[in-house]
Protein backbone atom coordinates (compact mmCIF):
# COMPACT_ATOMS: atom_id res chain seq x y z
CA UNK A 1 0.00 0.00 0.00
CA UNK A 2 1.36 3.57 -0.95
CA UNK A 3 0.48 6.06 1.25
CA UNK A 4 1.61 9.78 0.92
CA UNK A 5 2.76 11.80 3.93
CA UNK A 6 4.30 15.53 4.32
CA UNK A 7 7.79 15.44 4.77
CA UNK A 8 10.89 13.64 4.19
CA UNK A 9 11.24 9.28 4.61
CA UNK A 10 11.99 9.18 8.91
CA UNK A 11 9.57 12.53 9.87
CA UNK A 12 6.85 11.20 12.47
CA UNK A 13 4.52 10.89 9.88
CA UNK A 14 6.46 7.90 8.38
CA UNK A 15 6.99 6.58 11.83
CA UNK A 16 2.79 7.43 12.22
CA UNK A 17 2.15 5.70 8.73
CA UNK A 18 4.12 2.35 9.61
CA UNK A 19 2.30 1.82 12.91
CA UNK A 20 -1.21 2.67 11.35
CA UNK A 21 -0.37 0.12 8.39
CA UNK A 22 2.25 -1.81 8.59
CA UNK A 23 4.25 -2.69 6.09
CA UNK A 24 2.92 0.50 3.58
CA UNK A 25 5.50 1.97 1.49
CA UNK A 26 5.55 5.76 1.90
CA UNK A 27 5.68 8.93 -0.46
CA UNK A 28 7.23 11.83 0.98
CA UNK A 29 5.89 15.35 -0.39
CA UNK A 30 7.18 18.74 0.19
CA UNK A 31 3.76 20.36 1.29
CA UNK A 32 0.93 19.33 2.51
CA UNK A 33 -1.19 20.27 -0.81
CA UNK A 34 0.74 17.79 -2.35
CA UNK A 35 -0.11 15.44 -0.24
CA UNK A 36 -3.70 15.74 -0.80
CA UNK A 37 -3.31 16.23 -5.01
CA UNK A 38 -1.84 12.79 -5.41
CA UNK A 39 -4.14 10.99 -3.20
CA UNK A 40 -6.92 12.92 -5.44
CA UNK A 41 -4.92 11.55 -8.94
CA UNK A 42 -4.73 8.49 -7.54
CA UNK A 43 -0.96 8.14 -7.13
CA UNK A 44 -1.44 6.54 -3.82
CA UNK A 45 -3.92 4.21 -2.27
CA UNK A 46 -3.79 6.87 0.99
CA UNK A 47 -2.53 9.39 3.50
CA UNK A 48 -1.07 9.61 6.84
CA UNK A 49 -1.40 13.31 8.43
CA UNK A 50 -1.26 14.84 11.63
CA UNK A 51 -4.11 16.90 12.25
CA UNK A 52 -3.23 17.39 16.37
CA UNK A 53 -0.24 17.82 18.73
CA UNK A 54 -0.74 18.04 22.55
CA UNK A 55 1.19 20.87 22.99
CA UNK A 56 1.15 23.04 19.85
CA UNK A 57 -2.14 22.19 19.12
CA UNK A 58 -3.83 21.58 15.03
CA UNK A 59 -2.27 21.50 12.11
CA UNK A 60 -4.87 24.03 10.99
CA UNK A 61 -3.67 23.38 7.17
CA UNK A 62 -4.97 19.82 7.40
CA UNK A 63 -8.34 20.96 8.66
CA UNK A 64 -8.72 23.13 5.77
CA UNK A 65 -7.29 20.85 3.26
CA UNK A 66 -9.92 17.98 4.78
CA UNK A 67 -12.81 20.27 3.89
CA UNK A 68 -11.61 21.25 0.14
CA UNK A 69 -11.17 18.24 -0.71
CA UNK A 70 -13.21 14.70 -1.11
CA UNK A 71 -10.97 12.22 1.57
CA UNK A 72 -12.35 10.67 4.27
CA UNK A 73 -11.11 9.40 7.70
CA UNK A 74 -10.34 6.00 8.06
CA UNK A 75 -8.90 5.65 11.57
CA UNK A 76 -6.79 7.44 14.19
CA UNK A 77 -3.64 6.85 15.78
CA UNK A 78 -1.99 9.25 18.78
CA UNK A 79 2.15 9.02 18.22
CA UNK A 80 3.95 9.61 21.72
CA UNK A 81 6.55 12.26 20.18
CA UNK A 82 10.29 11.37 21.07
CA UNK A 83 13.17 13.67 20.32
CA UNK A 84 16.22 12.03 19.74
CA UNK A 85 19.61 13.45 18.83
CA UNK A 86 21.15 12.06 15.82
CA UNK A 87 24.30 12.38 14.79
CA UNK A 88 26.51 10.71 11.77
CA UNK A 89 28.12 7.25 12.83
CA UNK A 90 31.40 8.09 14.71
CA UNK A 91 30.27 11.29 16.07
CA UNK A 92 30.04 11.78 20.10
CA UNK A 93 28.09 14.25 21.89
CA UNK A 94 31.35 15.96 23.18
CA UNK A 95 31.90 16.71 19.30
CA UNK A 96 28.64 18.56 18.79
CA UNK A 97 28.30 22.00 18.69
CA UNK A 98 25.29 22.52 16.43
CA UNK A 99 21.76 21.11 16.23
CA UNK A 100 19.40 21.27 13.62
CA UNK A 101 15.58 20.82 13.50
CA UNK A 102 12.46 22.27 12.96
CA UNK A 103 11.59 25.42 15.12
CA UNK A 104 8.57 23.56 16.91
CA UNK A 105 10.99 20.87 17.59
CA UNK A 106 13.84 22.93 19.06
CA UNK A 107 10.98 25.07 21.39
CA UNK A 108 10.13 21.46 23.12
CA UNK A 109 13.50 20.91 24.04
CA UNK A 110 14.92 23.98 25.95
CA UNK A 111 16.02 22.35 29.17
CA UNK A 112 18.22 19.95 26.64
CA UNK A 113 19.43 23.51 25.41
CA UNK A 114 20.04 24.98 28.83
CA UNK A 115 21.84 22.39 30.12
CA UNK A 116 23.95 22.12 26.83
CA UNK A 117 25.60 25.33 26.72
CA UNK A 118 27.99 24.15 24.16
CA UNK A 119 25.72 23.63 21.91
CA UNK A 120 23.67 25.84 19.59
CA UNK A 121 20.43 25.40 18.12
CA UNK A 122 19.95 26.02 14.19
CA UNK A 123 16.41 25.98 12.69
CA UNK A 124 15.73 23.83 9.94
CA UNK A 125 12.51 23.40 7.70
CA UNK A 126 11.79 19.76 8.72
CA UNK A 127 13.20 17.03 11.48
CA UNK A 128 13.84 14.13 9.70
CA UNK A 129 15.56 16.56 6.57
CA UNK A 130 18.02 17.66 9.04
CA UNK A 131 18.75 14.48 10.04
CA UNK A 132 19.86 14.04 5.76
CA UNK A 133 21.23 17.27 5.95
CA UNK A 134 23.52 16.51 8.75
CA UNK A 135 24.74 13.07 7.83
CA UNK A 136 24.12 13.33 3.72
CA UNK A 137 26.85 16.35 4.78
CA UNK A 138 29.22 13.95 6.99
CA UNK A 139 29.09 17.16 9.70
CA UNK A 140 31.06 16.01 11.94
CA UNK A 141 30.53 18.96 14.98
CA UNK A 142 26.97 18.51 14.30
CA UNK A 143 24.07 16.79 14.80
CA UNK A 144 20.08 16.66 14.45
CA UNK A 145 16.86 16.20 16.43
CA UNK A 146 14.30 13.76 15.12
CA UNK A 147 12.15 10.92 15.51
CA UNK A 148 13.83 7.19 15.75
CA UNK A 149 12.39 6.44 12.38
CA UNK A 150 14.65 9.38 11.18
CA UNK A 151 17.85 7.46 12.56
CA UNK A 152 16.95 4.23 11.07
CA UNK A 153 16.04 5.92 7.42
CA UNK A 154 19.71 7.39 7.28
CA UNK A 155 21.70 5.49 9.11
CA UNK A 156 22.29 7.66 11.90
CA UNK A 157 23.47 7.49 15.44
CA UNK A 158 21.36 8.24 18.60
CA UNK A 159 23.48 10.06 20.95
CA UNK A 160 20.47 11.13 23.20
CA UNK A 161 16.87 10.61 23.52
CA UNK A 162 13.86 11.75 25.68
CA UNK A 163 15.25 15.21 24.64
CA UNK A 164 11.30 16.97 24.82
CA UNK A 165 10.82 18.84 27.92
CA UNK A 166 7.16 17.54 28.23
CA UNK A 167 6.72 14.12 27.77
CA UNK A 168 2.68 14.46 27.65
CA UNK A 169 4.15 14.48 23.96
CA UNK A 170 1.26 13.34 21.52
CA UNK A 171 0.58 13.75 17.73
CA UNK A 172 -2.85 12.74 16.54
CA UNK A 173 -3.09 10.95 12.92
CA UNK A 174 -5.32 10.30 10.22
CA UNK A 175 -5.15 8.24 7.86
CA UNK A 176 -7.28 9.16 4.76
CA UNK A 177 -8.08 7.52 1.46
CA UNK A 178 -10.86 8.52 -0.99
CA UNK A 179 -13.29 6.12 -0.33
CA UNK A 180 -15.78 6.25 3.12
CA UNK A 181 -14.99 3.26 5.00
CA UNK A 182 -17.20 2.32 8.06
CA UNK A 183 -14.94 0.63 10.33
CA UNK A 184 -17.52 -1.91 12.12
CA UNK A 185 -16.60 -0.93 15.68
CA UNK A 186 -16.69 2.94 15.01
CA UNK A 187 -17.12 5.10 17.87
CA UNK A 188 -16.06 8.96 17.14
CA UNK A 189 -16.87 11.24 13.91
CA UNK A 190 -15.31 13.99 12.82
CA UNK A 191 -17.70 16.94 11.15
CA UNK A 192 -17.20 20.22 9.92
CA UNK A 193 -20.27 22.72 9.79
CA UNK A 194 -20.84 26.59 9.26
CA UNK A 195 -23.25 28.30 10.73
CA UNK A 196 -25.56 31.30 10.24
CA UNK A 197 -23.90 34.49 11.57
CA UNK A 198 -26.09 34.81 13.97
CA UNK A 199 -26.84 35.26 18.06
CA UNK A 200 -26.68 31.86 19.77
CA UNK A 201 -26.01 29.93 16.70
CA UNK A 202 -22.92 28.31 17.74
CA UNK A 203 -24.74 27.28 21.39
CA UNK A 204 -27.79 25.83 19.15
CA UNK A 205 -25.36 23.62 16.85
CA UNK A 206 -23.77 22.31 19.98
CA UNK A 207 -27.72 21.95 21.70
CA UNK A 208 -28.06 18.82 19.44
CA UNK A 209 -25.97 17.02 20.43
CA UNK A 210 -25.92 18.33 24.28
CA UNK A 211 -29.68 17.16 24.34
CA UNK A 212 -28.48 13.72 23.34
CA UNK A 213 -26.23 13.35 25.46
CA UNK A 214 -23.40 12.80 22.99
CA UNK A 215 -20.01 14.25 24.22
CA UNK A 216 -17.56 16.46 22.20
CA UNK A 217 -13.93 15.34 22.03
CA UNK A 218 -12.75 17.99 20.13
CA UNK A 219 -14.11 21.84 18.67
CA UNK A 220 -11.95 23.74 16.69
CA UNK A 221 -12.57 26.99 14.61
CA UNK A 222 -11.10 28.33 11.28
CA UNK A 223 -11.70 31.32 8.86
CA UNK A 224 -13.96 31.20 6.18
CA UNK A 225 -12.04 32.54 3.12
CA UNK A 226 -13.82 35.94 1.73
CA UNK A 227 -16.26 36.03 4.42
CA UNK A 228 -13.67 37.97 7.16
CA UNK A 229 -14.83 37.20 10.97
CA UNK A 230 -16.79 34.09 9.45
CA UNK A 231 -15.94 30.71 11.12
CA UNK A 232 -15.99 27.02 9.69
CA UNK A 233 -16.18 24.75 13.10
CA UNK A 234 -14.62 21.17 13.22
CA UNK A 235 -15.53 18.93 15.79
CA UNK A 236 -15.29 14.89 16.39
CA UNK A 237 -17.92 13.47 18.58
CA UNK A 238 -17.99 10.18 20.42
CA UNK A 239 -20.06 8.44 18.49
CA UNK A 240 -20.17 6.22 15.79
CA UNK A 241 -22.66 5.68 13.46
CA UNK A 242 -26.14 5.04 15.58
CA UNK A 243 -29.06 6.45 15.46
CA UNK A 244 -28.68 9.15 17.99
CA UNK A 245 -25.59 10.41 16.08
CA UNK A 246 -27.27 10.13 12.62
CA UNK A 247 -30.08 12.03 14.55
CA UNK A 248 -27.60 14.77 15.47
CA UNK A 249 -26.39 15.55 12.11
CA UNK A 250 -30.09 15.89 10.49
CA UNK A 251 -30.60 18.54 13.39
CA UNK A 252 -27.60 20.00 12.89
CA UNK A 253 -28.41 20.37 8.96
CA UNK A 254 -31.63 22.35 9.79
CA UNK A 255 -29.64 24.36 11.79
CA UNK A 256 -25.75 24.74 9.49
CA UNK A 257 -25.80 26.90 6.52
CA UNK A 258 -23.25 23.04 5.52
CA UNK A 259 -22.62 20.20 7.61
CA UNK A 260 -19.54 17.88 6.40
CA UNK A 261 -18.95 14.34 7.97
CA UNK A 262 -15.28 13.83 7.69
CA UNK A 263 -14.96 10.25 8.99
CA UNK A 264 -16.40 7.52 10.93
CA UNK A 265 -14.09 5.56 12.75
CA UNK A 266 -12.32 3.77 15.85
CA UNK A 267 -11.33 5.85 18.45
CA UNK A 268 -7.53 5.37 19.23
CA UNK B 1 4.80 55.79 24.32
CA UNK B 2 7.09 53.43 23.66
CA UNK B 3 5.21 50.22 22.51
CA UNK B 4 6.98 46.41 21.91
CA UNK B 5 6.32 44.92 18.51
CA UNK B 6 6.83 40.90 17.23
CA UNK B 7 9.41 41.88 14.01
CA UNK B 8 11.36 44.39 12.59
CA UNK B 9 10.73 48.29 11.87
CA UNK B 10 8.26 48.18 9.50
CA UNK B 11 6.48 45.14 9.62
CA UNK B 12 2.54 45.08 9.81
CA UNK B 13 2.63 45.69 13.18
CA UNK B 14 4.45 48.48 12.99
CA UNK B 15 1.70 49.77 10.76
CA UNK B 16 -1.05 48.94 13.12
CA UNK B 17 1.24 50.73 16.47
CA UNK B 18 0.73 54.02 14.79
CA UNK B 19 -2.68 53.32 13.96
CA UNK B 20 -3.46 53.06 17.26
CA UNK B 21 -1.08 55.42 18.91
CA UNK B 22 -0.38 58.15 16.68
CA UNK B 23 3.21 59.04 17.42
CA UNK B 24 4.50 56.29 19.53
CA UNK B 25 8.09 55.25 19.66
CA UNK B 26 8.35 50.74 18.70
CA UNK B 27 10.84 48.63 19.98
CA UNK B 28 11.18 45.61 17.90
CA UNK B 29 11.31 42.24 19.31
CA UNK B 30 12.66 39.05 17.77
CA UNK B 31 10.13 37.09 19.37
CA UNK B 32 6.78 37.21 21.07
CA UNK B 33 7.90 35.87 24.06
CA UNK B 34 10.63 39.21 24.39
CA UNK B 35 7.26 41.62 23.53
CA UNK B 36 5.71 40.20 26.72
CA UNK B 37 9.17 40.03 29.20
CA UNK B 38 9.65 43.87 28.29
CA UNK B 39 6.24 45.04 28.85
CA UNK B 40 5.98 42.84 32.18
CA UNK B 41 9.50 44.49 32.87
CA UNK B 42 7.79 48.05 32.44
CA UNK B 43 10.73 48.70 29.32
CA UNK B 44 7.94 49.80 27.60
CA UNK B 45 4.30 50.69 28.10
CA UNK B 46 2.33 48.90 26.12
CA UNK B 47 2.55 46.36 23.07
CA UNK B 48 0.48 45.57 19.83
CA UNK B 49 0.01 42.07 18.76
CA UNK B 50 -1.46 40.48 16.04
CA UNK B 51 -4.54 38.20 17.53
CA UNK B 52 -5.92 37.13 14.34
CA UNK B 53 -5.77 37.07 10.40
CA UNK B 54 -8.82 36.98 8.40
CA UNK B 55 -7.19 34.41 5.70
CA UNK B 56 -4.78 32.30 7.87
CA UNK B 57 -6.72 31.98 11.16
CA UNK B 58 -5.66 33.15 14.89
CA UNK B 59 -2.17 33.30 16.10
CA UNK B 60 -2.24 30.88 18.57
CA UNK B 61 1.17 31.60 20.21
CA UNK B 62 -0.69 35.33 21.14
CA UNK B 63 -3.39 33.58 23.01
CA UNK B 64 -1.50 31.37 24.88
CA UNK B 65 0.74 34.15 25.78
CA UNK B 66 -2.31 36.67 27.12
CA UNK B 67 -3.26 33.86 29.55
CA UNK B 68 0.03 33.19 30.96
CA UNK B 69 1.10 37.27 31.24
CA UNK B 70 -0.79 39.44 33.95
CA UNK B 71 -2.20 41.79 30.73
CA UNK B 72 -4.95 43.74 29.29
CA UNK B 73 -6.52 44.42 26.43
CA UNK B 74 -7.05 47.97 25.65
CA UNK B 75 -8.04 48.10 22.14
CA UNK B 76 -8.12 46.38 18.86
CA UNK B 77 -7.85 47.48 15.49
CA UNK B 78 -8.32 46.13 11.86
CA UNK B 79 -5.59 46.46 9.60
CA UNK B 80 -5.75 45.94 6.06
CA UNK B 81 -3.12 43.70 4.86
CA UNK B 82 -1.98 45.07 1.29
CA UNK B 83 1.55 43.36 -0.06
CA UNK B 84 3.48 45.37 -1.93
CA UNK B 85 6.76 44.69 -4.08
CA UNK B 86 9.88 46.60 -2.38
CA UNK B 87 12.90 47.10 -3.96
CA UNK B 88 16.19 48.88 -3.54
CA UNK B 89 16.00 52.55 -5.11
CA UNK B 90 17.21 52.14 -9.29
CA UNK B 91 15.89 48.65 -9.72
CA UNK B 92 13.57 48.16 -11.89
CA UNK B 93 10.67 45.23 -11.89
CA UNK B 94 12.46 43.25 -14.79
CA UNK B 95 15.43 43.25 -13.04
CA UNK B 96 13.85 41.28 -10.35
CA UNK B 97 14.55 37.66 -10.05
CA UNK B 98 14.20 36.84 -6.26
CA UNK B 99 11.48 37.73 -3.81
CA UNK B 100 11.76 37.45 -0.64
CA UNK B 101 9.04 37.37 1.92
CA UNK B 102 7.85 35.24 4.89
CA UNK B 103 6.07 32.07 3.97
CA UNK B 104 2.42 33.41 4.83
CA UNK B 105 2.98 36.28 2.59
CA UNK B 106 5.08 34.38 -0.47
CA UNK B 107 1.30 32.46 0.15
CA UNK B 108 -0.96 35.09 -0.02
CA UNK B 109 0.35 36.58 -3.59
CA UNK B 110 0.28 33.05 -5.60
CA UNK B 111 -1.42 35.11 -8.63
CA UNK B 112 1.25 37.48 -8.65
CA UNK B 113 3.85 34.36 -8.60
CA UNK B 114 1.76 32.48 -11.73
CA UNK B 115 1.65 35.32 -13.89
CA UNK B 116 5.26 36.33 -13.17
CA UNK B 117 7.17 33.86 -14.51
CA UNK B 118 10.51 34.86 -14.27
CA UNK B 119 10.48 35.68 -10.62
CA UNK B 120 11.23 33.44 -7.83
CA UNK B 121 9.46 32.87 -4.29
CA UNK B 122 12.44 32.95 -1.31
CA UNK B 123 11.11 31.95 1.90
CA UNK B 124 12.77 34.68 5.07
CA UNK B 125 11.80 34.99 8.69
CA UNK B 126 9.87 38.30 8.43
CA UNK B 127 8.17 40.62 5.80
CA UNK B 128 9.37 43.71 7.04
CA UNK B 129 13.11 41.72 7.23
CA UNK B 130 12.90 41.20 3.96
CA UNK B 131 12.68 44.53 2.92
CA UNK B 132 15.73 45.08 5.15
CA UNK B 133 17.66 42.14 3.90
CA UNK B 134 17.51 43.27 -0.22
CA UNK B 135 18.09 46.62 0.83
CA UNK B 136 20.54 46.72 3.28
CA UNK B 137 22.67 44.47 0.62
CA UNK B 138 21.84 46.71 -2.09
CA UNK B 139 20.68 43.70 -4.13
CA UNK B 140 20.10 44.70 -8.20
CA UNK B 141 17.88 41.59 -8.81
CA UNK B 142 16.27 41.06 -5.96
CA UNK B 143 12.90 42.34 -4.40
CA UNK B 144 10.85 42.24 -0.95
CA UNK B 145 7.31 41.83 0.09
CA UNK B 146 5.91 43.25 2.83
CA UNK B 147 3.64 46.30 3.73
CA UNK B 148 3.99 50.32 2.91
CA UNK B 149 5.55 50.83 5.97
CA UNK B 150 8.57 49.10 5.44
CA UNK B 151 8.87 50.89 2.13
CA UNK B 152 9.14 54.22 4.46
CA UNK B 153 11.36 52.45 6.92
CA UNK B 154 14.28 51.33 4.34
CA UNK B 155 13.73 53.70 1.82
CA UNK B 156 13.22 51.66 -0.45
CA UNK B 157 10.38 52.31 -3.93
CA UNK B 158 7.08 50.34 -4.34
CA UNK B 159 7.37 48.75 -7.44
CA UNK B 160 3.84 46.93 -7.40
CA UNK B 161 1.23 46.87 -4.92
CA UNK B 162 -1.74 45.19 -4.14
CA UNK B 163 -0.12 41.44 -4.91
CA UNK B 164 -2.55 40.00 -2.56
CA UNK B 165 -4.60 37.29 -3.82
CA UNK B 166 -7.73 37.98 -1.40
CA UNK B 167 -8.47 41.50 -1.33
CA UNK B 168 -10.39 40.30 1.97
CA UNK B 169 -6.89 40.50 3.91
CA UNK B 170 -7.29 42.03 7.28
CA UNK B 171 -5.19 41.56 10.62
CA UNK B 172 -7.33 42.37 14.08
CA UNK B 173 -4.44 43.73 16.46
CA UNK B 174 -4.14 43.96 20.41
CA UNK B 175 -3.11 46.57 21.65
CA UNK B 176 -2.39 45.61 25.43
CA UNK B 177 -0.66 47.13 28.56
CA UNK B 178 0.30 46.02 32.54
CA UNK B 179 -3.23 47.68 33.49
CA UNK B 180 -7.00 47.29 32.94
CA UNK B 181 -8.46 49.55 31.13
CA UNK B 182 -12.18 50.32 31.32
CA UNK B 183 -13.23 52.35 28.04
CA UNK B 184 -16.53 54.17 28.53
CA UNK B 185 -18.09 53.15 25.37
CA UNK B 186 -16.66 49.28 25.52
CA UNK B 187 -19.25 46.69 24.12
CA UNK B 188 -16.85 43.69 23.56
CA UNK B 189 -15.26 41.52 26.27
CA UNK B 190 -12.47 39.05 25.39
CA UNK B 191 -12.26 35.99 28.06
CA UNK B 192 -10.32 32.54 28.46
CA UNK B 193 -12.21 29.80 30.03
CA UNK B 194 -11.17 26.17 30.76
CA UNK B 195 -14.34 23.39 30.98
CA UNK B 196 -14.72 20.08 33.46
CA UNK B 197 -13.79 16.81 30.83
CA UNK B 198 -17.60 16.20 31.22
CA UNK B 199 -20.47 15.44 27.88
CA UNK B 200 -21.80 18.89 27.20
CA UNK B 201 -19.39 20.80 29.27
CA UNK B 202 -19.10 23.09 26.56
CA UNK B 203 -22.66 23.83 25.69
CA UNK B 204 -23.02 24.56 29.45
CA UNK B 205 -20.45 27.36 29.14
CA UNK B 206 -22.12 28.65 26.23
CA UNK B 207 -25.37 28.92 27.08
CA UNK B 208 -24.90 31.74 30.24
CA UNK B 209 -24.24 34.09 26.96
CA UNK B 210 -27.11 32.35 24.72
CA UNK B 211 -29.77 32.32 27.71
CA UNK B 212 -28.71 36.08 28.03
CA UNK B 213 -29.09 36.90 24.01
CA UNK B 214 -25.25 37.87 24.88
CA UNK B 215 -23.37 37.32 21.27
CA UNK B 216 -20.37 35.57 20.41
CA UNK B 217 -18.23 36.86 17.65
CA UNK B 218 -15.76 34.14 17.60
CA UNK B 219 -14.30 31.17 19.51
CA UNK B 220 -11.09 29.02 19.57
CA UNK B 221 -10.20 26.08 21.71
CA UNK B 222 -6.24 25.60 22.29
CA UNK B 223 -4.37 22.74 24.27
CA UNK B 224 -3.67 22.84 27.70
CA UNK B 225 0.17 22.07 28.47
CA UNK B 226 0.94 18.64 30.64
CA UNK B 227 -3.18 17.49 29.81
CA UNK B 228 -3.62 16.06 26.27
CA UNK B 229 -6.56 16.28 24.77
CA UNK B 230 -7.85 19.13 27.37
CA UNK B 231 -8.76 22.88 26.33
CA UNK B 232 -8.92 26.15 27.00
CA UNK B 233 -11.34 27.99 25.10
CA UNK B 234 -11.02 31.69 24.21
CA UNK B 235 -14.01 33.53 23.36
CA UNK B 236 -14.99 37.29 22.25
CA UNK B 237 -18.66 38.71 23.24
CA UNK B 238 -20.12 41.61 21.96
CA UNK B 239 -20.97 43.32 25.27
CA UNK B 240 -18.50 45.62 27.27
CA UNK B 241 -19.09 45.88 31.36
CA UNK B 242 -22.73 46.01 31.17
CA UNK B 243 -25.11 43.65 33.93
CA UNK B 244 -25.99 41.33 31.34
CA UNK B 245 -22.25 40.08 30.78
CA UNK B 246 -21.75 40.32 34.21
CA UNK B 247 -24.31 38.15 35.30
CA UNK B 248 -23.01 35.98 32.67
CA UNK B 249 -19.52 35.66 33.63
CA UNK B 250 -20.42 34.82 37.38
CA UNK B 251 -22.86 32.43 35.79
CA UNK B 252 -19.82 31.02 33.82
CA UNK B 253 -17.74 30.95 36.69
CA UNK B 254 -20.36 28.46 38.34
CA UNK B 255 -20.00 25.93 35.36
CA UNK B 256 -15.83 26.78 34.25
CA UNK B 257 -12.41 25.33 36.00
CA UNK B 258 -11.21 28.79 35.96
CA UNK B 259 -12.10 32.01 33.65
CA UNK B 260 -9.52 35.15 32.90
CA UNK B 261 -11.15 38.47 31.60
CA UNK B 262 -8.80 39.39 28.86
CA UNK B 263 -9.82 42.41 28.15
CA UNK B 264 -13.13 45.08 28.03
CA UNK B 265 -12.90 47.34 25.04
CA UNK B 266 -14.49 49.25 22.07
CA UNK B 267 -15.28 46.51 19.28
CA UNK B 268 -12.87 47.97 15.96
Amino acid sequence: MKIAIQGEFGAFSHEAALKMVPGCSVVPCAVSVEVFDRLRRRRVDAAVIPIENSLAGSVTEHYDLLLANPMHIHSEYLLRIRHNLIAAPGVRFKDVRRVFSHPVALAQCRDFFRKSRAVEAVSFYDTAGSVKHVIGNGLKDAAAIAGRQAAVEYRGTILRTGLEDDKQNFTRFFLISRRPHKSKNADKTSLAFSIKNQPGALFKALSVFALRDISLSKIESRPVKGRPWEYVFYADIMRGDDEAARNAIRHLEEICEFVKILGIYRAA
